[in-house]
């Protein structure tokens, strides 16, 4: 299975998403900084996959900090975590995968340096394997939801390389043509960065199913000729209300489907859900460099000096939304608060 | 006053729009092959440009062909007329101007060859200066709809670069601005050739419009979070129920600006009605290349062999225009069909 994360020696072996598809890169991360800039550049990116990278960020300073001062290590591992808390705003994976690191350190703060290091390990490999068991849930979930037949939209990545592995939002795509589901992926290109086009067809295409590139306007076009079916996005961080803050541009494709009568189902783990939010509305949207859209590939595509605005995600409340689903269930009105909330609770 | 195309010395002179906005460069377009090409490739492009261009190369193979036989002249012009009929199919402004041309070649068929000649540029100029002036009248009756002060969102490029000068959509706003207006243009960049972020940005910014490029998949985020007050946009061909057919993308704006109850303008002039289509559904729509998506300015950005669908435009149905602004006043539902009919009466 591909996974765009993994532990290797000491140190946290990513594959460069930047250079895709030109380049399949894998890089041996071997400070806090080079991961922190990692995230921040968009080597790592996908809400889950950034929480389990930080998850071996921490892991990672605690092994190569040869220390025997337990508070040392401690400090270290603390500082480690502040930084990549620094790193991106909106997904709330990064902060909840931080937490349970956080966690297990005061659960054996007392133990000395070598079982620290040993237990921060273990937990970030049990936040990445409880990720990709996540996916195969909610890919088992939501593959119920999808047509028999049919082309299913998707915007960004929210596939293997956005989370430990098999995907959220691919992760349904793929159950479903596992299961027999004669599904046809077509890619939103997602820009600024094109995720959809660099990323969700490489990885479509390295299993074998089929994808059709399309620029993000299209949506509503193709929606109109009777050329999309279903779509299926992931999610950055979910309210307790249901909204979903996505990748720029989720919405306008929500606003869409549902003037077409065309189911829109969110696919995330219950990492992803922020209880502590009532609404959406209190989700912090990360602001990035206008040269994200005005040099795509380090392309000029306008004039110098050219103003923009970046918002990297936008808010889809939870009125346009058919389903959320997740690793526990499925969450739909008109009850998907309390189910979300449900979800949230069960102990894992 | 900025015009992308001129008569100059029997040669019809560009503006290569494929160079902008990093080159500004001219060319003489000497002979209707080039011309043909310059069409194909969107170095001239925008409906009333295009038709613009057309009249021009008629009376250009007219000047270059040294004959004083008039049959031989009217067959060149003729056949001349075929090849540009076969460059595009969208925009109608091109059959509309092919025709006009061959009906002043009717007109003046049994005089002397010079007389023809000099009839066709007559009729190309007039073509022009025509369209300059319905693009004034346009943004005289456009800048009335649009707020005292807010952010207009247009789609592609619907200024002086796609007309004779002045522009449809970007002429409106020119008007309001004129008018004392506080309008600052959001541009959507309109993938998949960017004419949004090349040239919109480009010819406002000349003009000391303020204006902001965005990602077309921010739309809907920007008209939820209140940052778009009115659309404007063009069309390339407009049927007689008021069904517009433009650029793809237009659609997905129209839908997420009804769902905010944001007032959704197209400007064109009368040459783009076709009143000979009850409905848009009978506009063929262009498919072009899948290379423009997969690797917009020449970049790859996505793995070789990916599929596309790459519709060049698509349709907006008349029931989600508020307005459509022409140069003879402005069509509004419930009476929109009768209005563009009465319009496209009138005799020039």
């Amino acid at each position: 299975m591909l996974s765009p994360i993994s532990w290797k020696e000491n140190t946290v072996r990513i594959l460069r998403q930047t250079k895709l598809p030109d380049q399949e890169i894998w890089v041996d991360i071997e400070s806090i900084e080079q991961l922190a800039e990692a995230i921040r550049i968009l080597d790592v990116r996908g809400a889950p996959a950034i929480g389990v990278a930080a998850a071996f960020g921490i892991a990672m300073v605690a092994h190569k900090h040869a220390t025997s001062d337990k508070q040392e290590l401690i400090t270290i591992a603390e500082q480690a975590s502040k930084l990549l808390a620094s790193t991106r705003p909106t997904a709330v994976n990064l902060f909840w995968a931080l937490d349970r690191m956080e966690k297990k350190l005061n659960e054996v703060r007392d133990q000395d340096a070598s079982m620290i290091r040993s237990a921060l390990l273990k937990e970030a490999q049990a936040i990445q394997e409880q990720d990709i068991q996540a996916c195969l849930d909610i890919g088992k979930y939501g593959a119920e939801l999808l047509p028999e037949a049919g082309n299913v939209l998707t915007h960004c990545n929210a596939g293997a390389l956005a989370t430990g592995g098999y995907g959220t939002a691919l992760g349904v795509i793929r159950s479903a043509i596992e299961q027999g589901k004669d599904i046809r992926v077509l890619a939103n290109e997602t820009r600024p960065l094109l995720q959809g086009a660099r990323l969700t067809t490489w990885e479509l295409q390295k299993d074998d199913i089929p994808v059709t590139l399309v620029c993000d306007n299209a949506s509503g076009a193709l929606m109109r000729q009777g050329k999309i079916q279903a779509c299926v996005v992931g999610a950055d961080r979910i309210a307790a209300n249901g909204d979903v803050v996505n990748k720029i541009g989720t919405y306008t494709v929500a606003v869409c489907a549902r003037r077409h009568g065309i189911p829109f189902y969110v696919a995330a783990p219950t990492s992803t859900i922020d209880i502590s939010l009532s609404s959406g509305e209190e989700i912090p949207i990360e602001q990035r460099a206008g040269a994200e859209i005005t040099h795509p590939r380090g392309v000029c595509i306008a004039p110098d000096g050219t103003q923009t605005i970046n918002q990297a995600f936008d808010l889809t409340p939870a009125t346009l939304i058919s389903a959320i689903v997740t690793e526990r269930g499925v969450a739909k009105h008109p009850d998907m608060p309390n189910q979300l909330l449900e979800f949230c609770r069960i102990e894992t």
